[in-house]
């Protein structure tokens, strides 16, 4: 059937309307063309074989004739583009941003000359493409009830997929061909609170593939902004994967007003599993930086009042208490329940061991009124974010922190009442400011307010990023928990630091927990968009050690949760556990000291989807590297080349890796810290336990050390 | 069949579980009674005689058993309440709260003894009650799906009605029977841009009503805050009313919250119609003022750039343009259409006309960038509030304002994109203050965003309240046009002078306009529960006048439009007309700069809903009163007992009447002004035309007018 569709297809394309262009190195091809009803269509090419097969794009427009036929080719714009650029912080000091671009404009002739343009830009690893509807005498304002965009896989490729949903990304991953996608699972997954799935074939973007040859293709968008985020139909008979965007709450997809343009459709191509990672190329579609001044802005590892309410041995509320309200309960008058988190004393304990330990900020959660009763009411007027609880001094926090050299993180969860958020922003901003702090983490847990809204629809969409700018305005970092899932737009704004958006190590405290592939998944998929604030290592792996009764566990051994911090980028880390934890194992504890959060250079060493990743880094302005390896369920041996170090230096080489008897379920905390001279031709062999790792720092060798620490 | 339905309702209602409470005054008694279902049922009588007949009581839950019947009465109350207390500004300077109140606790034994208060309070002119739920063990969140509180009429009572509807209050009345009611030609009224017609058979509140026995009833409530409004359906067979409240986007009525009370419903019934409109049921059962310090709220008379946009030779907008975008636009370099109102020269002419002719204010509309497609497009980021077009200088008119003892009144049209409003709320309060603008005239013309919810839903609701707490918070007065209509918060919030919330004049500028009768109306049902900002004083009265084909017009004489001064109560009354239009005709635009907006004394001199009204009204501190009387469609002869005057004075009475030939048609602008010495045994004869009226000022005799003014 799919054979006579195409044959169909090709019939229907019309020779004289076929635009081509390569990418730089000539490797992959596009192509766009008309089909003879007036249909735009594309198709991309490595070499001489089909990635994506000719695949229709167009956009259906409620109560009016939409963008999806009878087009004529009014203009053909084709550009090249080789340009370098720095980021404010990022895996690399250095971007090049190198493409072939070709805009074509369209226009419908039986619709008073209405156009549209459909930029593509070609680039050696992938292509983006969007449309663009520029202002123009007579198109103002429309609304999008359907996006057309198809992807016409050539195959039914190995896929790494959760279901598509309007509300929520942190489901586990699924690995399965696309005829075998079945989504409907996703109703029964109770641990995530609010889950609109939309249907059996329906999966959300980033979406990672793997063909049978071998090739690696992933799927996203990029610089999602004022429009609903994507979802993709899989037609699990032909593979053609059809867009699907997230309605709103009357059911409209997406409000335009001309000039406005949709968000890149991008379509990574690589034949090395290594270079999708390494891939710029959602960076390189975004908007530059529109913060001026970025001195402010600073990657930042943390340490914070957290855990603790996830382990369950604190809570975030003050009070026991099933009903409060914010300007009515007797805040000063409730009986604490003796088990509040977020106190002036533990902070205190917190903000010293971050002095001690190096650490740059204390996060502290439930800090505020308004925690008895925020989960699961869809209460509108949930938190005001600016009165703290009785046993929290802000004031004498402040001071507290500025004298031990330590910032504080304030905790802004909105309870997905956005529009409180909204009402609130200005006046929990200028408290923060007073009481010094800078950087603030969001939380949208629930269901949207206002209500019929989901977390990835337009309205949304905006409020995130309406939340990036307020935050800019008054220079205020940001980090983003439960929000839409990112699309590189901290390139515009690089005070965004980093969001959750998928199934972070918390819920290994309290549910399932992550499976031991997940974070050989994670950066395939969500981290393609962004980095991911994932909340790593935890060392007491195992619940039980707090109730004897939990099951719960991360799913890791104790190593493994070290490389995250080299294999999971973010500029904001988080060293996740209770101090007390770390003080117990504080020759591990020793990589999270030192690795770095900002880097001047990056090497995929090895991955595979699924399987195994491992990583090194340079932090930014040293001669220092971070290594981190980690494996799925099964154990591995690997040999590393370390031929990225500086070939002048040598190097003392402090590895982390899994005792020999380790494994994530039996005895995950087992662990050897070992020293080793090394150079850029030594050759590593590491052995990582199942769902194990291994975490390397590369100081350069003092003339003392070069003669004492022991060669490799 | 209705009888039937009696006689079965009286069966099953207990004796043992009858409560009753009387009026004051003893002529009024309201009984309560459980069925042998426990299902609440009220009555009330007026005498021997039903008003309203015995009628369900009763909340629908979601998703779980409501409060509907298996009740036991657990607890009765009662208290008899009588004070005096002062509003702030008003018709009269005290008011007196006298009534009987009984409160019932119904218990649910089947539901954990889940309960409910429903507290009546009974005046000698009417009924408050309410639903209260309290803070209880075992009810903290539910959503109300359905309130079931019955009116049980009598009888086929003629109704003054409009429509029931989601997101409007400006329809014109229709006067007919109950059972004739058809309110399905609301959505054909297309000069009404964003309506939601309900049903056939649904009506608003206000609903004003007369019974075939000449008694008047009146339904409303009072204190409508974080509830969605109530409208009510007939059953056109019983005449029973039942409530219908406005649901929200995804189709739930309230989300409550415990403890939580619904407003209070009203039935105010009265043998005297002057009585109804002389009644302050409504404002006593609203909650005293919250403002400390009400120093700098003060009753305003206006003028403004406003009636010229409505007539058409002047704009709102700046350009002509179809398509701008705040931050996008270059609105220094867009082409000016030469006919924008809002400009710093005609601010500035306003300004000196307020000065000269003893206004305390101006409004000007139309200040602000994005005019230019600010209306029908469903925009959210239509304006900003802070950025004035390039021909508005807000700084030098604040120094010109300033200099000549002016206030500038801001102008805030929110096209109903509320969460653009409340997320700039706090800019541009800021801006306000800044420039020295201390009241401001708010807009929501257009279908609301949060998209999917209704003018006079719950979240609309609050946020009108959050709005009027903010302005208060930033010594603000407010002027509320297009909100759900009043409901008596003024009492609560007195810096909130007024409303529109009902069709004001501005309908008789572009539309089929507003009847005759209109103003005969709108006291008895919109004015119920609070001022109305009306705009009168046009004395131009035919669109004529500025366009020779246009057919539209006032639809009163110029008379009239002095009298409404008077009939229609508001703190904040504007001269809407344009300042050239006034200085034709100063002498009759002497009525205007002497009428007070501030009273010590009320007197409803004569009154029927539809065809006539005749006030007098007591100046704040002064010996002056005016008086006001107005006419349907009918021409009218009155007399009139000057016996509020006080004996111990002669007054001048300066007396605005229609000319003999005067009609609201044919001549409308044909008036005379005559003085008169006048006492208070005089006995004026009044002469109104066909939609005509009559004003007079009644100001203290000097000695020297004793000998020389002619007695009437």
């Amino acid at each position: 059937m799919k054979k006579g569709i195409l044959i169909m297809l090709a019939m229907m394309l019309s020779m004289a309307s076929a635009q081509t262009i390569k990418s730089p190195n000539g490797k992959l091809t596009l192509k766009f063309q008309l089909t003879s009803e007036g249909t735009p269509t594309y198709e991309l090419m490595l070499g001489k074989k089909s990635v994506i097969e000719t695949s229709r794009l167009g956009i259906e427009v409620k109560n009016g004739n939409g963008f999806t036929e009878g087009f004529e080719i009014s203009k053909v714009d084709t550009t090249l583009v080789d340009e370098t650029w720095q980021p404010v912080w990022g895996e690399v000091k250095e971007i090049v941003n190198n493409y072939h671009e070709l805009a074509v404009t369209l226009t419908l002739s039986s619709e008073k000359n209405r156009y549209v343009v459909i930029r593509f830009r070609l680039f050696d690893d992938g292509l983006g493409f969007r449309y663009e509807f520029p202002l123009q005498e007579n198109l103002n304002y429309f609304i999008i009830s359907n996006e057309l965009t198809e992807f016409n896989l050539a195959g039914d490729h190995k896929a790494f997929w959760m279901p598509g949903d309007y509300d929520t990304n942190e489901y586990f991953y699924t690995t399965t061909k696309l005829s075998e996608v079945d989504a409907t699972f996703g109703v029964n997954v109770n641990e995530i609170t609010a889950k609109t799935v939309i249907g059996k074939n329906a999966v959300q973007t980033p979406l990672m593939m793997k063909t049978a040859d071998g090739l690696y293709i992933n799927i996203h968008e990029a610089a999602l902004v004022n429009y609903p985020a994507m979802n993709l139909v899989i037609d699990q008979k032909t593979f053609v994967l059809t867009s699907h965007l997230v309605p709103d709450a009357v059911g409209n997809k997406a409000y335009m007003q001309t000039p406005h343009n949709t968000p890149w459709r991008t379509v990574i191509v690589c034949e090395r599993a290594e270079d999708i990672l390494a891939s710029k190329l959602i960076l390189n579609l975004n908007e530059p930086s529109k913060i001026e001044n970025t001195s402010w802005i600073k990657p930042t590892k943390y340490i914070g009042i957290w855990w603790e309410m996830h382990v369950g041995t604190a809570s975030w509320s003050y009070a026991d208490v099933r009903n409060v309200k914010l300007d009515l309960t007797d805040w000063k008058n409730l009986t604490p329940n003796g088990r509040h988190g977020a106190t002036t004393e533990r902070t205190k304990f917190y903000i010293d061991f971050a002095a001690k330990q190096g650490f740059d900020a204390v996060l502290i959660e439930g800090w505020n009124i308004g925690w008895e009763d925020w989960f699961g009411q869809w209460k509108e007027e949930v938190f005001d974010f600016v009165t703290p609880y009785p046993d929290f001094d802000v004031a004498e926090l402040q001071k507290y922190a500025e004298q031990n050299g330590v910032k504080l993180i304030m905790h802004h969860e909105t309870s997905a009442s956005a529009t409180n958020y909204e009402r609130r922003m200005d006046e929990a901003y200028r408290f923060m400011k007073k009481y010094g702090y800078d950087a603030v983490k969001t939380g949208y847990v629930g269901r949207i307010i206002p209500r019929g809204e989901f977390h990835d629809g337009q309205w949304m969409v905006n409020h995130y990023v309406h939340v990036a700018k307020e935050t800019a305005k008054n220079k205020i970092m940001l980090d983003a928990h439960e929000p839409v899932r990112p699309t590189g737009l901290h390139r515009t704004y690089p005070n965004w630091l980093a969001c959750e958006a998928a199934r972070g190590n918390e819920f290994n405290a309290w549910s399932q927990g992550n499976p031991p592939e997940h974070e050989t998944i994670l950066p395939f998929t969500r981290l393609m968009g962004g980095p991911m604030d994932y909340t790593p290592g935890i060392f007491e792996i195992k619940m039980s050690h707090y109730y004897p009764d939990r099951k719960e566990q991360v799913h890791t051994t104790l190593v493994k949760q070290l490389a995250l911090y080299v294999t999971m980028y973010s500029p904001l880390q988080m060293a996740a556990d209770y101090p007390e934890n770390y003080e117990k194992h504080l020759d591990a504890f020793q990589f999270i000291k030192d690795v770095a959060v900002d880097w001047d250079d990056t090497k995929i060493l090895e991955a595979e989807p699924g399987d195994y990743i491992t990583i090194a880094r340079k932090a930014k302005g040293k001669e220092e590297w971070y290594l981190g390896s980690i494996t799925d369920e099964n154990a591995r041996e690997t040999k590393i080349k370390l031929s990225f170090l500086n070939p002048k230096q040598w190097y003392v080489a402090t590895i982390y890796a899994d005792a020999k008897d380790a494994h994530w379920e039996k005895n995950p905390m087992a662990y050897e810290v070992k020293k080793y001279l090394v150079k850029d031709k030594t050759e590593l062999k590491l052995k990582l336990a199942e769902s194990g790792g291994c975490a390397i720092s590369f100081k350069p060798a003092s003339e003392e050390e070069v003669k004492s620490v022991k060669k490799y």
